[in-house]
């Protein structure tokens, strides 16, 4: 594992671990950016009404319209899957079903929460990279009307994707106006939406209000904040109930100025775009580190934080011992390795010199 | 609202709220204990495995194994309505229903939660002052076998009560005692369970595992954390599945540690038991200076953090201008003063003083 | 038990049962009446279209129009239980909730099914004779807007109710008119809508789709059909997408013709009306047989064909020696008598004889 | 249309259909076998305790112990989907997952029953012919004790299939041992299991009980009833709580005694057995009419009671003018003709005239 230098590290007491050790296993084995921690210490002190009235959310608000366009509505949850649930169960009745790729989070990751929480029906789609494209979608959307089949009312993409892949805004756009030409609206699962903000260079909005998505699950956590996540209507049109909603599937919070007060600070001095761009660089490194090494290869595209790298499982189980990481498909030999919002240029070259040793073995 | 002095309020260009200002409204408009920021703060740095499998909830278990005995489990979750629901559903198969009061939280403010998240159907009874007795729930106990009845299968009980009471030991003694000999389990709902401790002075194992409890509820966010409360498994033959039901129910952390990091300060220093401690003697001084006060009764005990009170709902508007509380049951002019850890006692004698002083107009 | 003739009792090699044979105990422990049996045969035959595009039920959409206005709309269904939880699903959203008295088959008779299969909250409330009232529904008719409360948004209501009453024309509309009024709509379970029509001496529609009612379960097992129901619309802006609930609930019937088919036979020549007035007839010779027997007394009015009667349990169990029917509080010393379409007047008169010789005994 | 002769017609004053009239759609467009209908009546007459102890149904009980073996548990549902819903539910905690073909009628045709009434999460895999095998349920059959991924606990297998075609009794097995190895357990959905029998031309416990099937839906609607299906479960360590769960689902039939004399008429004579051989006779007699026609091919194996052919749209269009049947993939311009057990042998004539015909043109 990576160990950062003691100064960093802090000093107290009651710490149970080593404020020293880092992995490339996932964005939420980091912590939290310094800068939300002091974003909590002020939101503290004095009473503020619970569940959403205070000041905190209301000024939430008022950031997430400047970015994501006027008739933009904000509902801080408590965790990507909830927003998922949320979000997507406002966007359909109780006969709805939703597209989605066979790798989606929502399909592979949420135990079944959009199915058992909500009663929502899955249509995945496999797919090449972890996109989706009219052309796909176009296999399971048909049969409205007909009550024998779940009615496909909603297509849901990931930005970035579970692969790490990026979705242009063009090819948002794509599905966007394919979805709505066929009476159905768009979902972005944006769990790591701000490391596709940081690979695609533009504004948050170019690749979701403005490209046609009508409901984003908008992520915090894996980019440097405690907890915090919300699920962003764009298109009040295309989603109802969610203040209900949200209550009932357990995801508001009571003392919510405390959610909101960490959102806020993705938006405050950039340091959502910092965080991510930061560690879509190291992904780079890492990657360019290792184009080129003999029995190595990639099975994806590092658009965003995560490499997709396929090597001899005897290999990576050598190089585990070392540093922290996952299988991505074990039988393939693929794995994935994570940069977040601390991983530090050392910690690269150390993870590139361990693989390279072990693969030279 | 009541204004604590200048330098307790501390200094940040992103404040956006008086942290002067304080209510009777809720113990969850109060913000965090000092001490659980940080908490947060040690439990920050490095990466730590994500889902709870991180040093603070490694020691959380231990520390609640010391304090409701070995063979407790504990299971992090993000409110009191998920521990709720979680607790429950993992008590009962698909065909469970739960007998409750009708004042219940589970039936009265969680929007439906119970039934929509997890389908379980409640048997709600009415009780003068929030608290059931053996005699109440056979009210409701029966038809086992029978599969036109949802079964009764668990009784859910709320220590303090949403009405400001507490069940003594011996009373959930008989509860359990009756419900264990009947075939059902016994759940409590402790989103106030500290207060509780407080008010009976004994230490939480007496009226939890000790007195038959099965299933607990455990409130932190009402006593000063910023979000954390936990579903505590005191007897594991009477429940199952909460590892899958937690997260499927969307009640699973990401970052857990810092929901464990939280838990941990309420044990830490006994300062679960000193925040609620000092909440019930705020109450208990509210109702004590207003004892006699001509056009005032009061509607319920006052054995925790709570104070009913009945009057005239034209003085209740005019209190209500200077300092926010919530009314209980408007028609029969009930109100509900809540006091929290952060309430001082110039708090309780500057609302005594608008309280008598709207009554003598 | 009571014994018809040889002669009605039909012969065949394959039955297994005695046909002489019948009871106090539900109108569900009856049969089919032959004109039912004969229908079926008339529906037999050759191929129709499968799930509702045939000739009967087609046939069946223009006679619950002509009876019940212009704007029903008729959706057959398996069973009550299944014609209620479609027809009230369709009738709110995900975060709703439904008003009933204590004792609707919705909340007693159902084994959660409202709440299990679409999530519904239930909000029961205690009457003294089964029947709701504006008064009563205002104890729950609040809290629009707060998104803590499942919005009360459906009124359910029982005709004839579960306890042998029956609504009047302007009670029905009472109630339609304050759940209205208050944002809400009317639900009426009408299991037993004949046997309220016989008694009322009015059209259908009088105290149906005239005086308010939104959506109707219309009962027919229990008046002589093998098993069909309906969810009848009677107002469509007050409930959506039944075409896809009845499906996805598992009420939808292949071989839907039969279903309707049936139910065309209650509108045939009076048969609903006409079996409904002899079971009616039947529970008032009961009744007035017994009036003024010693040691036996009325808890409910008999305005349908139920008999609701308080006695001594000892003599309760002699009589069910004799004769099968169900205790309905044995706590209270209440008994459930029940006639149906094929109850004779022989089968009260020996019944009547039973109770009082047991009584006198 | 195929058009029988008028003497087989029958006559009634309220028929509202023309019996002669027979197609290609659905062996559910079907009506009753003549002996269903006997059974009806013999049924009838008298009072039978309703929902499940009436002498028909212990007498169902019976039969189906003598035909699946001693373990056997029978309850009598509605439809398919029902049997489908319930007995998957039975065999699987809140948390499980259910490997399925692609072209399950679970996944495509149940309007998302299984995820909305109960919960369940589809894990849906592509085949060429509509069978799973051992290798392709081990790409789903993965991530126990992972609380992020629905737990895969159930296989379920239709037979005969979705495609017409059967898995052969070897098959069965491999699929049952290699689900049983990994703790999963065996649901065979059996809408058209007497096909499937008729076809293997083996007892129907050779392919279910003897070859590890745990639970299945047993099917009698496709194969002449009225409207009659069972969930049976062969290995009762394998599924719980059917009683109350068929209730909570709306599948319990309250005059039972209705639905299992449908089931037991199957069973007497060998009538499930006559009916089903004579369905595919006529399948066999279509496809083996048809081969070798110049511009016709055949997708699938025609080993039940569907033959599933490859023509041009332009051909299919002209051919449903004359009789109707389904599209199965318009896009690869399938279609499916299903045989019934009132198909005549001039019905399959007539068709392959008329489908030869429009191939010339």
């Amino acid at each position: 594992m990576v160990r950062t230098t003691a100064a960093e590290a802090g000093e107290s007491g009651v710490r149970l671990h080593d404020p020293a050790i880092r992995t490339f296993a996932s964005d939420n084995y980091a912590g939290v950016h310094p800068e939300v921690l002091l974003a909590l210490a002020d939101a503290n002190g004095g009473h503020q009404i619970s569940y959403g009235e205070d000041a905190y959310t209301a000024r939430l608000n008022e950031v997430v319209r400047e970015t994501f366009g006027e008739r933009s509505e904000t509902f801080p949850v408590f965790n990507g899957t909830g927003a998922n649930v949320v979000g997507l169960t406002a966007m359909m009745p109780r006969w709805g079903a939703v597209i989605s790729t066979a790798t989606a989070h929502i399909h592979t990751d949420e135990a079944g929460a959009p199915e058992r929480v909500s009663g929502l029906k899955l249509l995945p789609i496999a797919t090449p990279n972890g996109k989706l494209t009219p052309e796909l979608i176009a296999t399971e959307a048909w049969g409205w009307g007909d009550e024998h089949r779940a009615q496909p009312l909603v297509v849901s993409i990931t930005q970035s994707t579970e692969l790490g892949t990026v979705y242009t805004v063009e090819e948002v756009r794509a599905i966007a106006d394919y979805a709505h030409g066929h009476g159905m609206a768009l979902h972005m699962d944006g769990a790591r939406i701000w490391n596709a903000a940081a690979s695609l260079g533009v504004p948050l909005r170019a690749f979701t209000s403005d490209a046609g998505v009508d409901v984003l699950s908008f992520g915090g956590t894996k980019n440097g904040l405690l907890g915090a996540e919300a699920v962003i209507v764009l298109d009040p049109d295309r989603a109802d109930g969610i203040l209900y909603l949200r209550k009932l599937s357990m995801q508001l919070a009571s003392k919510l100025r405390f959610i909101s007060a960490q959102l806020l600070t993705l938006f405050e001095d950039d340091l959502g775009l910092r965080s991510a761009a930061h560690a879509n660089a190291m992904a780079q490194r890492l990657r360019s580190s290792l184009e080129g090494t003999p029995r190595l290869s990639f099975s994806q595209a590092t658009d965003a934080n995560g490499v997709f790298a396929v090597l001899d499982n005897a290999v990576t189980d050598r190089i585990r011992e070392r540093f922290r990481f996952y299988d991505w498909d074990r039988a393939a030999g693929q794995v994935r390795w994570m940069c977040s919002f601390d991983t530090t240029e050392d910690d690269i070259d150390g993870f590139v010199a361990a693989i390279k040793e072990e693969l030279a073995r």
